[in-house]
């Protein structure tokens, strides 16, 4: 770690293989197609870690991020974000070139796509399973039919999707098979309305996707957090420590012995500021030690505050696990979707630089 | 707004160049020097619009923003942020080419500066005024007086810095008028302490800044936030809507009348996930109608949620001010600061991009 100088998001590439050997174990042993969400890590170089596990299909959460993946050579995407009609002709253009689903959550967004979008593309009908975020109505038999029956003779229903986003959640096996059991029963409705008992169910979210061995009915896993899990997932109960393949490399810049707190390098611009609470208390990130490569499981504090560089720590034992200035602590960040969007690049843990899209370029 | 398909951070010139001469007079009147924090916009092309106004010097948070404004131009920068020593090198290399302060919390990164650092640079002692972030304790005279006297003599203390972040609050005049006075107080004490009755105090909150015309001690202001404000400046009491600068442009793309919601392209990879509560309610953003050029200063609404790309838009009165699918609407982002690092570059109202730091080049 000795090239490390400032907040530096450091990526396990072996736990994160092992991460996607399970999911991909996981969809087949389920008969199902495994098209993992690349918002999580947003880079080409983790997407050939896929690409490597048999992968050759993903999803992304917008038109940037398919040209960006499009342009690193993945033929089949999915857009998993609502149709958006101010973006019909990048859409289009993208469409002559791979094969590219969008999602529908309404006539009019289907209406535009059909009269405004020529190429030839997929698209599935969002179903709300209960988030309440966006998606149709399971129960609306007259819109569901409508969207089943595209006007527009180059444009195939590929399927139903649905995202669970009400599993993000400290969540039992159990309640996490009554979320899914819930999801599918509404998800089979609506196949049953449009007729078509092949359809194809795109389930995404991770607590469920790694909770559940078993996902009946499921021919399309989606899920991405998975790639590198992080303290929420753990806190849900989603993952093990031992799971979580990215972590923070923090210098320690000042000590605050009278009141508990060492503050790190680190911030709401390196984080974000995604939280928990456990114990009466908001919790930021949890805090390892480093080692020689790589970083200690078993977490020696939590980041209890963030502004904009500053990140807060207090250790649960600071006499057994002292920190002083200078060193650098790992931080299993809170969100490691949002984290990662905020990064230039990662850092493997041989020191070397794993790019990642660049919103300048975009 | 014809040009904009995506979330796009808009930027009123003249909002932000008014925002700039109010806080320069604020200074002149009070024969403070203006050290305006460049973190809030990050942006070589902004800082010019500083440069126009008289500023020649400035405010980071960084080592990588300050060799990013020292290539830019900028001679004369102070980080804000505690001496990081794992950056020593270059700390040395930038303060040989320009005129660099650093910010010294304790003794033993004064001492690391010291046997480290070879170049003349100047240093502030970082006072805990209140906050309990970081800064030293203003009641422990063996360390101020340790601290103020330098060992490599081309290492010059310039000042006391403070940051009352704990006026980070809705916070009246007369509150504020106290936070400064019990800061002040404690500044006055070290000064007193060091016995150097010319040591400069360096100032930095916007709200303290924003709401008390009289500075009385104060020889540098170093706010930052001011130049764009945002919708937590305006819930504190330090800006009227009319003085934010930055707007989000973002389109609709989902609505959910049934449950009186509107979805839109914007979320946390573009606003960050900080919220204040209003009524008992989280407020992730303030929505407004975008005109020709520009957005209407009074809000129709507010975000209530955020996810990855998602965010939930709640009108006060849709029937009066309907969003249709397709329509860009504005909105004003909680805390500016972080939304605009999000981004990969701002869009003028004109249309023109304005650049800003490339992470992926740091």
């Amino acid at each position: 770690m000795k090239h490390i100088t400032k907040p530096t998001l450091l990526v396990d590439e072996q736990k994160v293989r092992k991460n996607i050997q399970k999911m991909v174990t996981k969809a087949a042993g389920n008969s199902a197609m495994l098209r993992p969400h690349f918002k999580t890590h947003q880079s080409a170089d983790i997407a050939e870690w896929f690409r490597d596990a048999g992968i050759d299909r993903a999803t992304v959460s917008s038109v940037d991020m398919a040209r960006y993946f499009a342009d690193a050579g993945w033929k089949d995407l999915t857009i998993a974000f609502p149709y958006n009609q101010l973006e019909y002709e990048e859409i289009n253009k993208l469409a002559q070139k791979i094969s590219l689903n969008v999602t529908i959550v309404s006539k009019e967004a289907l209406v535009h796509l059909n009269k405004y979008v020529d190429a030839p593309l997929g698209y599935f009908i969002k179903v709300d399973v209960g988030t309440h975020r966006t998606g149709i109505d399971p129960s609306d038999p007259d819109l569901i039919r409508t969207l089943a029956k595209s006007k527009n003779g180059d444009h195939q229903l590929k399927g139903l999707l649905a995202h669970a986003g009400h599993s993000y959640r400290p969540i039992t096996q159990k309640e996490a098979q009554e979320v899914f059991n819930v999801a599918m029963e509404k998800l089979n409705a609506v196949k049953a309305i449009i007729g078509d008992d092949d359809l194809l169910i795109s389930y995404g979210d991770t607590p469920t996707c790694s909770l559940l061995e078993f996902l009946p009915g499921v021919g399309e896993l989606r899920s991405g957090n998975f790639t590198f899990y992080d303290a929420i997932q753990h806190h849900f109960g989603s993952c093990e420590l031992d799971n979580i393949a990215v972590c923070m490399a923090c210098p320690v810049v000042a000590q605050h012995p009278e009141r508990g707190e060492t503050i790190v390098y680190g911030g709401g611009v390196h984080f974000s500021k995604d939280y928990f609470e456990e114990n009466g208390k908001k919790v930021f990130g949890r805090v390892v030690r480093l080692k020689e490569s790589g970083w200690e499981t078993i977490p020696i504090g939590y980041v209890a505050r963030l502004s904009q560089e500053h990140g807060i720590v207090v250790l649960d034992d600071p006499s057994a696990t002292p920190l002083h200035l200078g060193d650098l602590v790992g931080i299993l960040p809170i969100h490691s979707c949002l984290t990662a969007d905020l990064q230039g690049y990662y850092v493997s843990l041989a020191g070397k630089r794993i790019n990642k899209i660049n919103k300048a370029a975009l």
